[in-house]
């Protein structure tokens, strides 16, 4: 099963495709998306369009996302829910079955710790997904969401049954 | 020019459409899109498709979205944001120019005071816009957001200018 992870953003959206056989993970590919434009719509059009890019580029059988963090910055939850909204209309669109993952419960899988340092989760991305290069601490954070899906979906809590 | 308005809403989303003629305004319809599926990618693909079915039939030249108020419901904010997020794509995909306005700036456009209720913006927008029947509060509130674009857009402040 191949499974497309991604972690949000407006400004840098992280994105990592893993390959699962039972519990053996291999690394198919992993980047930023990076939103371009003049203006907040032309800006989510670009993270669209780059994400419809990747899902026709590598041909995922199921997704996953982080579980955005709600903190008391209104305005960052604000930019972030727009391009999460985007990531999930844009996974919707292609069909793709969606887990979402708290980032506590994320680390935890990859880590061992709910609360793991970046540096940490990008150590054990590497680890898991031998010859892997994240292309930036957002991509590893997707490739680590991806892992958390490969444990807990399909058939699991974070991933209703029988969509794909 | 024909002008649609929006009230973004994740559960709720409020649109109107009016035609501006220099000064003289009149409407051509509004509606509620209600997001409907099992998860949050599928009502945020319901929306999406509702707003692409709006702009087919009514084809309006530009579009006008209310600025988000940022409060401290992080989760609200989150929700709200998902839903603009995907109003604001399915408009730069139509190559629509948006304009934004805050809700103050609304209100003291279209009943003269930036902190008014509900029930005046209904009554001067079915005052504004001679035999609407708003299809609700959110519609209202959208076809309000579409008069303030009327006077301010596209020459002013709330838009670029030259995109069209």
């Amino acid at each position: 099963m191949r499974i497309l992870g991604i972690d949000p953003g407006l400004r840098t959206l992280g994105w990592g495709v893993i390959e699962s056989h039972g519990s053996r993970l291999s690394h198919v590919a992993n980047g930023l998306c990076h939103s371009d434009g003049d203006d907040l719509g032309e800006r989510l059009l670009s993270l669209h369009n780059q994400i419809v890019e990747v899902i026709a580029a590598y041909e995922p059988d199921q997704a996953a996302i982080e579980q955005t963090f709600v903190n008391k910055d209104g305005a960052g939850t604000l930019k972030l829910g727009q391009a999460r909204g985007v990531a999930l209309l844009t996974l919707a669109q292609a069909g793709l079955p969606v887990g979402e993952y708290a980032p506590n419960r994320v680390k935890k899988t990859v880590v061992g710790v709910g609360h793991a340092e970046k540096e940490q989760v990008l150590h054990m991305v590497k680890l898991q997904l031998p010859g892997c290069q994240p292309k930036g601490a957002d991509a590893a954070d997707a490739l680590a969401i991806a892992i958390c899906h490969a444990y807990y979906g399909p058939s699991k809590s974070g991933l209703k049954e029988a969509r794909a």
